[in-house]
């Protein structure tokens, strides 16, 4: 067997601890697999005492200094598992510059500065693998960087952030406001105790800008997402969206046009019947559009300690097997050659094409309807269904399903629709997606 | 950007066919994911006249001598798509014998074949890609292979064929007859003239066969699988699942045990929430679980021109990309380096744990009931639910749903039951899986 291929691992938190445990219960599966070892021989962290505990009396080096590790002659693969973007880039950006190949699970960072990271990895003739920063334990980059290399990926819808999808698991089936599933998940441990970034849905737009790169083949471009969380999401849409055959699902949707590409988070209503629609609680899923091969679904856990370390230790294997592989022919970063990746535009929020869901309180008076229909078809909108139900005393609620519309023509609508005397709430708009 | 690499075609009927078209349309896209062309040089096929046809006025060589192909010092890799396992075999052997790359969609051929085609690949220092073996569009084997190395797998469980899923979603939803779903499905193009290799399982059965090998590093051995086909299911079992909260469909699965490893295909109640069971008409899906991940899901399009030839294709770019690279550390064929592949007993059919569903039709009279239970008991096996209902005159139905059991024990309890004076029909037995 080939001599063991050594890693230097920065953090030992939920997922590094992970990934220690998985590279030692199951280094005899893995090397049967990988051909040779997998040795950690090297950690940083910012506990010795602590990390010393963990690793028992196995002969790992413990730092605090992940440029130590960077450095290391001995290291062939430095594991960045520490998050955030100061620390993390530093130490990810020393590691190529010393010629070692980088596994990260870090999200935030490749999808803010994956152009440089990739880059300079390329000149070093190393990779940078990520399997770990989107959906966990499921091999979606795998899947679209090798997978579906034959066809032209027309979109991607997925649930990506396990923490939204358990609260509007629980909203939809118990019934129950945003605030009081927000406080239980927190209790559970499903969302953190700041979840900012997980219910304003940064993370899942994290994630999001690296899959519409693996399959368009453009840049990594972050601050161009269109971003909407489920902070505002009332439990009375959920129940219209059942009642009109859809569930509210947190989607990252990235799609291609003819006049360049739309990334965009936010809660979208599905049909009942799609599998995206049936994944519960925290799990993850992600749907792919391909010409060739039409729909294809990925599905598992997107986060955790195990899921995550899954990904981590896979992407160790693919490094181990392609260390010694000639650098042109390894699988390219974003599954395009650096070469061939493309500037497409990202659209901005107005050019997305979509169907809404809008809901409005208005007045119950003669001539509300008219109004209201008469400002979409001004605006070239088309209304697929609506119905109305009485509300408070002397007012009513109106939902409308609209057909396939420019966002920038919705939004004025809605504009024009707040104007109106008689309408007495703010215009819930939610978009809808048909899928598949 | 390196020379591009030359492909011979074994085949160009529908899946050949979709492959030299998605090889034509989408070339830049691949050239841009691949590094370089790939380019179909040559051509073998039964009818020359109506090759010629199809292929136009581009310069590819026709032949109708694969033999001719697999010779061809010219050519880098030999895609077989002609099926069977005579022909098939004589020219992918040469193809490998004279140093090339394999891409095969034959899972026939492998499931029966592949030890000793893996063995001469390896001699040979080629790769041979099957991709399309196993549930045609959706990248399975790619993800059991390099996906999830990090795991232990414990078991798969997958709905691997379109035509017997069609069937038995026909059969459900409109509560028709086999015989007429068949007949219907022949005439819609979802089932073969001849399907038998469909309905009695036996190409699912070499799609597991191979995944069984995959997620557990041993030897193919088809001829060792339990295979039960759809072809005496009854409507009546479809309607009494579906009142227990079931739904039966055809499953493949391989379970690792202490004592070996349980391989069979066979028609299979799973509850009605789980992803699985709400995969409808030809559409495919495989769950695997390993002990790290947990659960994932793979779905897609199993079969047809387009999705097989979508996974042809990325075969070749993986053969591209790969081609250039050192033997030793390419992705091995079976996701296990062949000396660690290890030769795991495959259990009998007898040895085989499930739950099981039983259903006999027996005179309604006193007593009938404590006779049938008592057999049960003494074979050990604990019933979870039973319920009886009026039949014909002075008959009943009764439906047993049984806690796990052995199957050689379930087969003498029933062989029992069968010989009781007051039984009137053969006793169905079906097999119960609650997965996820």
């Amino acid at each position: 067997m080939t001599a063991s291929i050594k890693v230097g691992l920065l953090g030992l938190g939920v997922v590094g601890g992970g990934t220690w445990k998985v590279l030692q219960n199951n280094a005899e599966e893995i090397a049967r697999r990988a051909g040779r070892r997998i040795e950690i021989t090297a950690v940083a962290v910012r506990d010795v005492e602590k990390a010393r505990k963990l690793l028992g009396d196995s002969p790992i080096r413990v730092t605090t200094d992940g440029l130590e590790i960077a450095r290391d002659p001995q290291i062939d693969v430095v594991v960045e598992l520490i998050g955030g973007e100061t620390l993390a880039r530093e130490w990810v950006m020393e590691a190529i510059r010393q010629g070692k190949h980088v596994v990260t699970a870090n999200k935030a960072l490749l999808a803010r500065h994956g152009n440089e990271i990739f880059d300079a990895a390329s000149d070093n003739d190393v990779m940078v693998a990520f399997e770990a920063a989107v959906a966990g334990g499921i091999p979606i980059i795998k899947a679209i960087r090798e997978g579906l290399t034959a066809n032209r990926i027309e979109w991607i819808a997925g649930i990506i952030n396990g923490t939204t999808n358990f609260i509007l698991s629980e909203m939809r089936s118990r019934g129950l406001p945003f605030n009081t599933v927000l406080a239980e998940a927190q209790r559970l441990g499903y969302a953190e105790a700041d979840p900012t970034f997980d219910i304003e849905g940064v993370d899942a737009a994290h994630k999001l800008t690296l899959l519409a790169s693996l399959a368009f083949g453009i840049p990594v471009q972050f601050d161009k997402a269109c971003i909407e969380g489920i902070a505002k999401l009332e439990a009375e849409d959920i129940q219209h969206a059942a009642r009109l055959g859809y569930r509210i699902k947190l989607l990252g949707i990235t799609r291609r046009r003819d006049d360049g590409i739309e990334l965009r988070v936010h809660p979208t209503l599905i049909p009942m019947n799609c599998l995206l629609a049936n994944v519960e609680g925290a799990m993850n899923a992600v749907l792919v559009y391909g010409d060739i091969v039409g729909p294809t679904l990925y599905y598992g856990q997107g986060a955790g300690e195990m899921p995550t370390a899954s990904a981590v230790v896979a992407d160790l294997v693919d490094v181990a097997r392609l260390d010694s592989a000639d650098p042109e022919h390894r699988v390219p970063h974003l599954a395009f050659q650096p070469d061939a990746v493309k500037d497409i535009p990202i659209l901005e929020a107005d050019d997305i094409e979509s169907s809404y869901y809008l809901r409005l309180r208005v007045e119950d008076r003669p001539g509300v309807l008219s109004d209201i229909s008469r400002i979409l078809a001004e605006a070239g909108i088309s209304i697929g269904s609506m119905f109305q139900e009485p509300g408070e005393p002397g007012e009513a609620s109106i939902i409308f399903l609209l057909h396939l519309a420019r966002e920038g023509s919705v939004s004025v609508a809605i504009e024009k629709m707040s104007k109106l005397p008689f309408v007495r709430s703010e215009v819930t708009r939610l978009r809808v997606e048909e899928l598949i």
